[in-house]
């Protein structure tokens, strides 16, 4: 079987887990504090991150490579258009997301509230909160006049590009930092992609220490 | 023709313009000063960063997301493999290079000592220079290790993952900061790539206040 070393709240290893859901590959997880740096994980990823997939008998690191790859191997059903001019925007996305996005919104709340408290690294900075805060609105703003001119985020199908926007949203929604009322485009796309059998596992998630608000499993929210 | 909105020092510029060059994709490149927010230029791509690349009619930015649209509409000379596991190890090191070696590296070098002095940031912060320097050495070493199993950094084949490696390489070079005598391995690798005529523009290069050392433009360095 294939197995995940993971972090519930990460937002790379949570569009991994859609991938390999919605793909219906079933995947043991296990829980890597990836912080400790320990040797035989260092041995499995020199980049010392998760998630680390073992899959088809490979090791493998990069969120984006790994959803590429069981794309390609496993293309039924198909999170990815046909067209070049189409996977081009998927890609376009996936980066901003989990570039951009992940820089700006992020790192600023997830990382501070809840990593550093975690890895021992301390107290949240409270003018990262602020900028990560402001920043989720603009974001939310761009999600909604994309999803004014199409179903989903990258065009009419659901792709990679919806995976990787809702893992880092329902990470964010797990410590309630994403005001759904910003936006009732964004907030139908949420509902339709919450309600997906492959979001199960994520939406039981459960980090000691953080309780997640009411609505955060809620199909109807 | 194609036109692309870069900096000259940008790896995550050059990659795309290495990839465009090995193709004969004939481009106008256009410097854009992306930090003083142009409205035109925001337009052109909400993220607000190079490159951005004008081809076949449409606007694209996010530099992964542009060297695949350019290899699978161009599909010759080749830069990727022929199998998922070959395309997993090179979209693995494109974003070890833009990721990982990046934040590391390039953002704590390059960034420190020119971007900072453009953008009228202010001064290097010696801390992170210091930490730069250090880091790269791993990466040479990593680097090192892959070329004594393969022949290319990927495999047995030049692809998108040598152009991203070599586009923050040279970057750095231009600076003075790698040190080419820390492994023949990687010695040899660069001065094959950088003899390749896709890199003529790049070795071309001039910035205003920076002069890059005699060896940045030598193919026998």
């Amino acid at each position: 079987m294939a197995r995940l070393f993971h972090v519930p709240l990460s937002p790379y290893c949570r569009k991994v887990r859609l991938s390999l859901a919605e793909k219906k590959i079933e995947v043991e997880l296990v829980e890597e504090k990836y912080w400790e740096k320990d040797p035989d994980f260092l041995r499995r990823n020199p980049a010392g991150k998760v998630p680390v997939l073992r899959l088809d008998g490979q090791v493998m690191s990069e969120s984006a490579a790994i959803c590429e790859y069981i794309e390609e191997t496993r293309p039924e059903p198909s999170l990815m258009p046909k067209t070049p001019e189409g996977r081009y925007e998927v890609r376009r996305l996936v980066g901003w997301f989990d570039d951009k996005f992940h820089h700006e919104v992020t790192a600023k709340l997830l990382y501070e509230r809840v990593n550093k408290k975690v890895t021992g690294e301390g107290y949240p900075d409270s003018k990262n909160v602020k900028e990560g805060a402001r920043a989720i609105k603009y974001h939310l703003d761009y999600m909604a006049w994309l999803l004014d001119h199409r179903r989903w985020l990258a065009g009419d199908q659901m792709t990679l590009a919806d995976f990787a926007a809702a893992a880092h949203l329902s990470a964010l929604d797990y410590i309630s930092d994403v005001d759904w009322n910003r936006s009732s485009a964004v907030k139908d796309w949420y509902a339709k992609i919450k309600s997906r059998p492959a979001f199960r596992s994520i939406l039981a998630d459960q980090v000691p220490g953080f309780r997640p608000p009411a609505h955060y499993a809620d199909l109807d929210f």
